[in-house]
C-alpha cells in the first residue's frame, strides 16, 4: 500500500542505520533520543493525517505514475490544482503541528530534479528521465520521507566551488567508474535528515566551465539520490537554542513536535548509476535549483501562514489568560497579524494559479510571487512574532522551570503568584507563555523564515530577473506620449 | 449587440443630458470639458479594448443571462474563474491605462445587489432578484456604463442615519407611491459619474430599527437604479490637484487618461418600482454593502498592481534618461516595490481561488485576503510611490511649464539645461517627470489607494470578523498541550 | 539695525529687479504675483517673529562678528548651543507658518562655506576667509535673505562634470580677469530665490583633477556670492501641483504662507573677486557640499518636526469636525505620527549635542544623527501623511471649488450637504479639507521632505562613511572572545 | 571610598545569603554558579570601568549628596548634562559588556523616587525625603549594586489590586507596627536580583482610594528599601533560553558576560520604617512608576545603541569571515541597521536637553522623547536583528556544539567543512556566529526590547497624555485660516 501509517513508519526507521552524532555522541538509535523523537513525532503525524478522513482531502491524492492514491509529499506538480492543494495541505498541517513536518524538501526536490532530468535527456540523449521515474515510483510505492541535499557549506563566498582552496566546499565527484560515482562534500541545514528515508542531493548554484578562466565546475554539477544511511553519510545534529529542557525531560512549549536540521557530511558515499540524475552536465545545475527554489518558497507560502494562524491563535490565548481579551489595540495588533501571514499565504495560492507546464509535464510556479511570498516571510513575519511577544507580556521570557515547580518549597508559591483571571489552571498559562517562548525563539524556525529556501537578497534578485523591468518601461513611456 | 465601440459609447454620450456642475459653472456637455473629457477616453479606452484581439481576450465573456457575449464589467461571477479573470483584466486595462477607467465599482455592485436581491426575495417574497435580472440584462445588450452610488456624505460620523439632525445626511426615500418612489441625498466620490450611464445606487452602511431606543433607519435601506441624467441628479465636478495645466489645454502627464469622482446631489429623484431592489427591507442594507465593498478591494488588486507595474516602468524610464540605469540601489528598489504590487495582485487572485458560492449562484471572494490585499495599498504602496519619486529625484516636482518651454527668451535654455543623457530627446525626459507628477500627485489616485472601498480601519474590521481567532485559540492550546 | 520689520522686508524687495519668468511670461514684481506673494509672505513671517516677544527668543542672537544682535538665520554656529537654538527656532516657525520659510538654505550655506574658506586659507593661502567674513557682515548688518545654489542640473549623472559633453551641465568659471570672474550654468530647486535679496552659490559635488584620466573639475570648484538680480541672473518659476487655485485668487489651503523653488540660470553672469570664495581649488568643493548637506539635513529636523506637529493638529482638527475625535485607533495613529516626527526632532537635537569644532570656530553637527534624522523624513513622514489622510478621510481630494459655493444654485446644497458635527462651520471644515490637500499634494513640500538636502542614498552613504564600523568589528570580536 | 573595585564588589557579595533557587534546587551562593556567574561578571565590570582611565569619565561623578566622587549609578540626575552623561555612559558600557550589566533600574529609581519622597513631603508633612537621601549616602558610599522591584505578577489584568481575589498579586503592606511595616508579594523579571545589594522596591502602577467603589489601594501604595538577602525574600532564578551551553560549562556566545532577571518573592518581608519611603500615600504611586518608567526608557536609548553598535560589529565580522565584506546590498544594510539604532540614541540625548527641573532638584527627561526612543527598540530594533541574521546567514542556528568540535571522529571533519576565508581560524568563525545566536535568541535581552520599561502600548499612552493634541489643532487651524 502506498500510505503508510505512523506505525508503519516508526517500524521503517528500525531498519535505517544512520550514522549520527548528537551533542558529540554516537547515536545508535537518533529517532529516539530525547532531542529527536519529538521531530520524528512530527514527520509520524503527517502519516497520521494520510489516514485521517479530514486529513486525506488534504494529503492523498491519484499519481500519474502510478495510478495509486499516494501522499502529496512525493507527486509530482502536474497542473494549478495541484499546486493549490499543496499550500492547502502545508497550511494545514502547520495549524495542526505548529511547525516543520520535513517532508516538504523532499517533495520539491522531486519536481524540480524531473523537470531537468527531462530536459537534459532531450539535449544530451541522456538517461535521467526514466531512471529517475522509477526512483520517484519506488518512493510513492513505499511512501518515503525524502530529504534534499542542497545547501553546501561553501567556504569562501566570493570564490565558485572550483576555486576554493579546499575542492570538498561543495559537494562534488571524487570518482567515477562503471558501477556509479563516489561523492564527497557537506551539506548544512538538513531540515530532517534524521527522521527520513532517503536523500535526493541536488548542486546548490549554478555552475560553469569557463576554460579560458581556469573555472571548471563540471564535477559540481551532479544530482542523485543516496539512502539516508548509505555507508559515508554521517549525520551531525548540531545545536539549537532551547534544548536545556528537553535534555531534562521537560517538554519544549509545543508539546508534542519540534525540528531540526543537521549538517550532513558526505564521507566519499558510492552511489550507483541508477540513482545519479545529473553528472556533469553543468547547464542544468543552477535550473534544478532556481526551480526547487522557487518551490520551496511557495511551500513555505502555506506553511508559515498555518504556523501564523498558531502565532495568533497563541497570543490570544495568552491574552484570554492574562484578562485583556477584549482590549482594542490588542484585537487590532490580530488585524494586523493577519495581513501578513494572509498575504504570504495569498501570494503563493497566487504562484499556483499563474504556473506554467514545462516539458516534462510538470508545472513550475511563478516565481515573482513565490519569492514575493517568501520576502515577507523575512521582515514582516519577524514583526508578527514581536507582535505576539508583545500581547503575551514579559512573562514569555524567564518563567520558573518544571523542576521549580516541582520544589515543595516554592512549587505552591509559583503556582500562587503566576494566576492569571480566575478559571484558568496556572499551569495552562505557564503551558502558553512555553509555547509562545518556542514559537519566537526556537532559532531554526526563526532562521528558516529569514534563509529558508535561500535568503531574501536571493529572492529579491530572483524576483528582479523574473520581472519584465523593459516591459513596464514600455508601458509607462506610451502612456507619458512618448514615441518610441 | 451588447459589445459597444469607443465610437458608439461616445455616440450614446450625446444622449445623456446630465445636470452637470465645473467649476461653479453649469456645463451642458460635460464629457467634452477639458477636466472631464480624458476621463472619457479612459472609458471610452475600455470599449476599444473589448473589441482588441488581445483586450477581449481580458474584457469579454459569455452572460449566463442571456448566451451572448458582454463585456465582464457588467456581468456576474459565477465562480473562481471568473474572478480570477476580473482581476487579471482590471491588471491588464491598469498596465495600458495608467489609472481609473471608472466601471468597476458599477461591475462590483451588480454582483452584490444581485446576491441580496435573491436572499431578500426567499425570506421576504419580494419581487427583487426578478426585477434586477431584468436591469442587469438590459445594462448588458447596451453594454453601458455604471456608477455604483455607495458613499453618503455622512454629517456627524457618530450618528445613525436616522439620528442626524438633518435627514438627508444619508440618501433615503422621502415618498413612496404607486408608481414608485422619491430619494434624497448626496453622494460623494462617485468616480465616473459623468462618463457613465446609470447608477446603481446601494445603502453605504448597515441599517437597523430600535423602536426602543428610537431608531429607525427603515426609509434608508434602498437600493435603486437611474439613469445618470433622471432629473434631480446633479453632479459637481469640484476640484482636484494638477488642473492648473489641462486648464491651460495642457496635458497632466498621462498624455491621455484621466480621472474624476464628482459629488452627486439627489434632489428628490424620483425611481419607478421596477428599478427598486430593495425598500425598506434594513437586514439586507449592510450585506450589501459589505459585499461590495470586498468586491472592490479585490478589484483594486488588479487595478492598481497593474498601476504599480506603470510605477516602476516610470521610475525606470526616469533613471534611464539621467543615466542612473545601473545603479545597484535602485534595482533594489524595483525588487522592493514588486513586493508590494504583486501582494496586492497575489492575494486579490487567492481571493478568487478561495471564493464562496451564494444562494443567487454569485460567487463572494474570500473576505479576509481581498481586505488584506487593500491593506497593502493603504500603507506600503505609498512605499512604492515615494520610492518612485525617490528614483526619479527632485525634477518631478517644480518643472518649467509648457508655457515656459515656448518662451522664445528662456525656452531654448531650458532645453538645454533640462537635458538627460545623449540620445534622449529633453522634452521626452520632461514628459516622464511630469507623468510620475501625475502618479505621485493626483489626489484622487492617492486618496483612492488609502479610502477607496472603504477605510483601511475597515478592511482591518472585516478582516477580525471573518478570521476565526477562537479556532485559533484552538489550534494552539492544543499544540501546547492545554486539556480543553 | 540689524533686525529688519516686515515693513523693511517688503521695501528692500522694491530695490530688487529680478529677472523673472512665471508660466512663460516675465514679470516686473515677481513677489507681488498671485503664485508668489504667499511665499514672500512667509519670508515675511520670520522677520516679524525676529521683533515679536515671543519669537525673538527663538531668532535672534548676538552676532560673534559685530556683536549687535542678528537674526539666526545669517549667524555662524559657534558651539552646540547655537545649533540647538536653530532647531529649536525651525520647529516653532514651521509650527507657525506650516511650511518653508526659505531662509534656512542660506543659513546653513554661510556656515559651509565658513569653515572651508578657512582651511583653505590656511593652506593654500588664500585671503577667502576674511573676503567671507566681510560679505558676512554686510548680510547680517542688512538682515538680507540669501539663498544657497547649491544643485545643478547635472545632465548624465554618470558623467563628472568636466566629462558632460555639454559643459555647462554643472555650473563653472567661463571667464577670469582682473576683476572678477564669470560663470555660467543652472541651478534648480532653489528654495526661496525670488524672494531673496543675494545668492551664494556653492559647488554640488566633489570636484576632482586626474590629468592622467583627462579629468579637470578645476573650474567646477567654484563659490561665490552675488546679487539677487545680477545681470545675467534669469529666475524661471516653473509649475507646481495646486495651482489653479491661486491662479483663480483662491487660496491653496494654508491661508497664507507657501513656497516654491525656481530654476535659475547663470547665463554669463560677473562676480567681483571680493566675492568670490572658492576659485579653483577642488579639494574643498566636495567638503563644502557636504557639510551644507549635513547642515541642511540637520534644519529638516526641527523644520519637519514642526511641520509634523501641525500635520497631527489637521488631522485631529478634522476629526473633530466629523465627529471621529475619540475613536481609539485614530488616537493611537497619533502615537504613530508623533513617534516619527519626534524622532525627526530628537536625531536634529543630538547632532547638535554632538558636534565638533572646526578650526574656523564653527562647529559641525554629528554627521551620522543628522543624516539619520533625514532618512526618517524620506520614508517615515510619507507614513506620517499617508495617517493624516487616513484620519482625514476621502473628502481632502475632491472638495467642491471656491466658485462651486459661489454659485447660486449648488452652493445653498453644498453646504447643507458637507456639514459635519453641530456647532462646526460648514466652511470651516472645507478649510482643515483644503488644508490637509495642501500638506498631503504640494509637490515641492513633499519632495523636499525626499530629496531635500539630497537623496536618501546620499543620507545612507554619508552614515556609512562616518560610522566607524571597524571598530565596532572590533567590539564585536572581544565580546565573542576572539583574539586579534 | 565611593568607588568600589571588581575584587571589592566579589567581596562584597561573600556577605551576602540571599536566599536562592536555581532550577528547583536552593543555592547557597548563587553569583557563583554557572547560570549566574556570568551575569556577577556584568556587574563586575561596570566597576572596573569606574578605575579604568578612560571608563571613569563616563561611569565616575561627584555627588552633590557627599560632595565625594560617585558612580553614576547612585547619583542624582542635577541637569541635562547628567542626563546626557548617562546616556553616554551607557552606550559606552554596552559596547564594552555586549548586553545588561544590570544596575540601570537601581539607578532610574533612586531618581523617580527622590523626586515623589519631596513632593509627598511637602504637601503631607512626611519625613521621606530626608530619610531618602540617608539612605541613598549609604548607597552611595558602599557604591551598592541596587535593583529596582517594579513589577508585580498581577493576575487578572483588568483588575486593579484591592479588587483581586487573592490580594497578593500587587505587593502590599500585610502589617504595621511601631518599629516597621511587613510587606508580601511577588515581583517578576527582576534584572539583576541575584547579583545586587539592595532593593528599593516602588509601586508598579497608579493607586487609587475610590470608597463608593469599594476600591481602596491604600496599602498597595508602598516603597521602601531592603536588602538583598532580608529575611522573607526569595530569588527564584527561572529559566532562560540558550541554557543547554552554561549548564555543560561552554560558553553561552558573549565570552564573558550575560543576565539574568529573577522572580522575586516576598513572604512577609519586615522593613523597618526609616527605610519606608511611601505608605499609603496613593497620589504619589502612580508618579513614581511613570517617572521611573520614563528614566529608564532613556537609559535603553544610550543602552540599545550601544547594543546596536555590537550587532553591526557582529553582524559585519560574519560578513568578513564568509567573503561578502564587500557586497553591496549588506553595507545598505548597516546604514538601515544604524538609522534605528542612532535614532533610539539621539532621543534620548534629546530628552536629556529637553529635561525639566522639579522642586526636589532632580530634573525629569522629556517623556514625549524618551518613550520615542523606547518605541523604536520594540519593532524596529527587531528588524536590525533579523537584519544582522539575514547577513550572517544560516549558521547562526544550529552549528555543531563544542562536544562535537571535541570528538575525535567528527570534530576534524567539522573544523575542515565549516571553514570560511583563508586566514580565518574556523573557530573564530564559529565564535561569532554563536555570539550572533546569543544576540538573536537570548529571550531575556530580546523580550527587553519590547517590554523592558513597560509595553509599547504604555509608551504610546505616555505619548499621548503628553503630547499637547489640543495645541497642535490651533496651529493648524490657524493657519488654515479658520478663526477660534
Amino acid at each position: 500500500m502506498a500510505i503508510k501509517t505512523p506505525e508503519q513508519y516508526y517500524e521503517s526507521l528500525k531498519d535505517l542505520h544512520p550514522t549520527a552524532y548528537i551533542l558529540g555522541e554516537k547515536v545508535d538509535n537518533p529517532t529516539e533520543h530525547p532531542l529527536i523523537k519529538h521531530m520524528a513525532a512530527a514527520v509520524a503525524e503527517t502519516y497520521k493525517m494520510e489516514n485521517d478522513p479530514e486529513g486525506r482531502k488534504f494529503l492523498v491524492a491519484e499519481s500519474d505514475l502510478t495510478g495509486e492514491e499516494v501522499s502529496r509529499f512525493v507527486k509530482f506538480y502536474k497542473g494549478p490544482d495541484d499546486l493549490i492543494a499543496k499550500v492547502r495541505m502545508l497550511k494545514f498541517l502547520s495549524q495542526n503541528i505548529g511547525g516543520c513536518y520535513m517532508r516538504c524538501t523532499g517533495m520539491d526536490a522531486i519536481n524540480a530534479v524531473g523537470i531537468e532530468t527531462y530536459n537534459c535527456d532531450k539535449k544530451n540523449k541522456t538517461e535521467y528521465w526514466p531512471r529517475f521515474l522509477e526512483f520517484v515510483k519506488m518512493i510513492q510505492k513505499n511512501d518515503f520521507v525524502l530529504f534534499s541535499g542542497v545547501t553546501d557549506v561553501k567556504g569562501d563566498r566570493m570564490l565558485r566551488p572550483s576555486e576554493q582552496k579546499d575542492p570538498d566546499m561543495y559537494l562534488h565527484i571524487v570518482d567515477r567508474n562503471k558501477d556509479g560515482i563516489v561523492v564527497r562534500g557537506a551539506k548544512i541545514h538538513q531540515t530532517g535528515s534524521m527522521c527520513a528515508h532517503w536523500a535526493l542531493v541536488v548542486p546548490t548554484r549554478e555552475m560553469i566551465v569557463k576554460k579560458e578562466k581556469h573555472v571548471d565546475d563540471t564535477d559540481y554539477a551532479v544530482c542523485f539520490a543516496v539512502p539516508n544511511d548509505a555507508k559515508g553519510i554521517i549525520h551531525v545534529y548540531g545545536r539549537g537554542t532551547l534544548e536545556a529542557q528537553p535534555l531534562q525531560d521537560c517538554d519544549l512549549g509545543n508539546a508534542k513536535f519540534s525540528k531540526a536540521s543537521p549538517m550532513v557530511i558526505f564521507d566519499d558515499v558510492f552511489v550507483p548509476w541508477d540513482k545519479v540524475f545529473l553528472c556533469g552536465e553543468v547547464e542544468y545545475a543552477g535550473r534544478m535549483v532556481r526551480n526547487f527554489g522557487n518551490y520551496h518558497r511557495h511551500s513555505h507560502g502555506g506553511c508559515k501562514c498555518g504556523v501564523g494562524d498558531v502565532l495568533i491563535g497563541a497570543a490570544a490565548t495568552a491574552a484570554e489568560y492574562s484578562g485583556t481579551a477584549n482590549v482594542s489595540h490588542i484585537k487590532n495588533k490580530y488585524a494586523e497579524m493577519l495581513k501578513v501571514t494572509e498575504a504570504i499565504y495569498g501570494c503563493s495560492i497566487a504562484a499556483s494559479v499563474e504556473s506554467t507546464e514545462t516539458p516534462s509535464g510538470i508545472f513550475t510556479v511563478d516565481p515573482v510571487l513565490s519569492n514575493t511570498s517568501k520576502l515577507y516571510e523575512g521582515k514582516e513575519l519577524a514583526e508578527v512574532i514581536c507582535m505576539m511577544v508583545e500581547i503575551a507580556g514579559g512573562m514569555t521570557t524567564d518563567l520558573p522551570s518544571d523542576k521549580d515547580f516541582a520544589n515543595p518549597e516554592i512549587g505552591p508559591m509559583l503556582l500562587k503568584y503566576l494566576k492569571g483571571v480566575e478559571g484558568v489552571d496556572t499551569m495552562d498559562r505557564v503551558r502558553i507563555f512555553r509555547f509562545i517562548e518556542k514559537l519566537a525563539f526556537e532559532s531554526r524556525d526563526i532562521v528558516s523564515n529569514i534563509h529558508g529556501a535561500g535568503s531574501p537578497e536571493t529572492h529579491r534578485m530572483t524576483i528582479l530577473l523574473n520581472a519584465d523591468i523593459e516591459a513596464k518601461k514600455k508601458l509607462a513611456k506610451k502612456l507619458a506620449g512618448i514615441k518610441d
